[in-house]
């Protein structure tokens, strides 16, 4: 099988974005909350069969981590409210495309959380999705405020009651952000890897997976800016007298293949071990032409992996065999299906 | 010849660390600031001999554009006047540097960016320190806030006063932040390299060089993530509906070599046209250790780029010409002694 870790819905139906719009709109002037408008079952195959079915197929793949689309979170727009409001939405939103499609999609949630308001706040929503929706999965924004960076580290305590649910309930979490409302930050090009980044140096300079040794995190855009950067992070464990990062970190954090070009696949299968390493795309998102070089989709990372020639025994980890162990709900799901 | 385009004086003597301490004391506490110290050659002779001086000659490499630390910049902390005061007394010791040492060591400045405080307020000492000390170039910090992110984009406007006088003069900038006070942000392993990526995504979105065609800035630590995330950058070029980034940004920006491990440098020259790469290591800075995997020590760059067997003509550009060529005033300087 071809699991493809990292698709969000980009191509929801319009009356989905129209709610969001009229949403906010209604949170401006201080007017009661619109309701969720109804989306036929028509409206949202024809959204993924022309997309991320179709691309699917295309590229010969299986099945995708599906979730809501990440640069639309905007945890920093409305309050706690709005977020939940927007958040069930766009969640439900995505079990409709898993039922409609079971054996393409399986679901990963979007959190409902806000700047300033404590993520302990998020752990009703991760529990209806997982254990009511059959998600497997979610994705943890770092910076809710989007781009202020307002938040303390993923290390802090604050984030612990999360992480205890994540644990308990069996789920890892990508980690995340989503649009930016910092105009240094472009959200695609900056604010993403950026994140990426920030996120595995607060795993490096903390201690969190002594606390929690059964969290899994996958950092996704192949991990940032980090495998480029291997050894000034092997450096800086060294420096930070942090055990090797093979230990300190690489047993509970996993980054993905969302790398749009085959010298930076090369490099992310170099130095990383491939235990860590989960095939995704991201596709249909942050970059949709077609690569001049080339001829093919910037985002068709398939073909980058496939050049690589892997062995059948890393073939198997990097498209089906990691992604089984770090969501084992996705691996009961499958297994119940005989597959 | 070997020129090393990114080295800061991270080893300056006690005294110049205990003004400053004193110096941010008597600002906290409303006290006239304390009167900058003397520092004997022999403390001078000491801090760089030992360090930058021994390892320059340990490497074979023959020269250093050496500027203060850029950690202990801290634009953010203090005021305009307490930033003026210690930029200025880092910037003069440099110089003191440059003159015990003028075979191995040419100045390259520190600003008085303060948040918040126009950055034509740093004209003068930009100025100075190229017209009065010889200096080549300065070190542009694109987040004085440290970590916060506060100001506006490189290609916004309000830089343009100060991008007429690099022209005018005919200096680069190198692109570096300071330390972070945003604790999401560790510095050299978070803040240094999003603030890479972040700047690079600012030339890709804005159109900077279309008004300044001859303005030029170093991107250091190998660029960010941008390598690694080349497709990424172009496919955002397309979408984004810009030129291609060799005539849209790459005419004016340029990578150095800080990347402190084989592969990361295998990348960089893969994909990063040769005419944008200056050697550089950072040394003595972020990442001071041996590398268990190699022996050596993991900013030792030059080994990396040694092992890459360039053909004379890459050697030379990347040790030298492409330095000459952006930094035209330390071209001049070697001219002017036979070099």
């Amino acid at each position: 099988m071809i699991i493809d870790c990292h698709g969000h819905y980009t191509t929801a139906p319009e009356p989905h974005q129209l709610f969001r719009e009229a949403q906010l709109e209604a949170y401006r002037s201080g007017k009661p909350l619109p309701e969720v408008p109804h989306i036929s079952d028509d409206q949202i195959r024809e959204s993924v069969e022309q997309n991320q079915l179709r691309l699917l197929r295309e590229r010969d793949a299986d099945m995708t981590v599906f979730s809501p689309r990440a640069s639309a979170m905007a945890h920093h727009l409305g309050d706690r409210t709005v977020s939940e409001q927007w958040t069930m939405a766009c969640n439900n939103l995505i079990k409709r495309v898993v039922d409609l499609y079971p054996d393409y999609f399986i679901g990963v949630c979007q959190l409902p959380q806000s700047p300033g308001v404590s993520i302990e706040h998020s752990i009703a929503e991760l529990e209806r999705t997982v254990n009511e929706l059959g998600f497997v999965g979610c994705n943890l924004n770092p910076d809710p405020s989007g781009g202020h960076w307002t938040s303390d580290p993923l290390t802090d305590r604050s984030w612990y009651p999360f992480f205890e649910k994540m644990v308990e309930l069996d789920v890892p979490a990508m980690i995340h952000v989503s649009g930016s409302c910092n105009h240094n930050f472009h959200a695609t090009g900056a604010h993403y890897i950026n994140a990426d980044t920030t996120a595995f140096m607060q795993f490096l300079e903390g201690n969190l997976f002594k606390d929690f040794p059964d969290l899994r995190f996958i950092i996704p855009h192949g991990g940032g800016a980090v495998p480029y950067h291997w050894g000034r992070y092997r450096g800086l464990a060294d420096m930070l007298k942090q055990p090797p990062l093979a230990e300190h970190v690489m047993k509970n954090v996993f980054f993905d293949t969302c790398v749009y070009h085959q010298p930076g696949i090369d490099l992310l299968f170099k130095v990383i071990d491939i235990d860590n390493i989960l095939f995704g795309s991201e596709m249909v998102g942050a970059v949709r032409g077609i690569d001049p070089e080339t001829g093919q989709y910037f985002d068709d990372t398939k073909r980058y992996v496939d050049a690589l020639n892997l062995s059948t025994e890393d073939h198997y980890k990097v498209y089906e065999g990691n992604a089984r162990r770090i969501y084992p709900r996705l691996n009961k799901a499958l297994e119940a299906r005989g597959k």
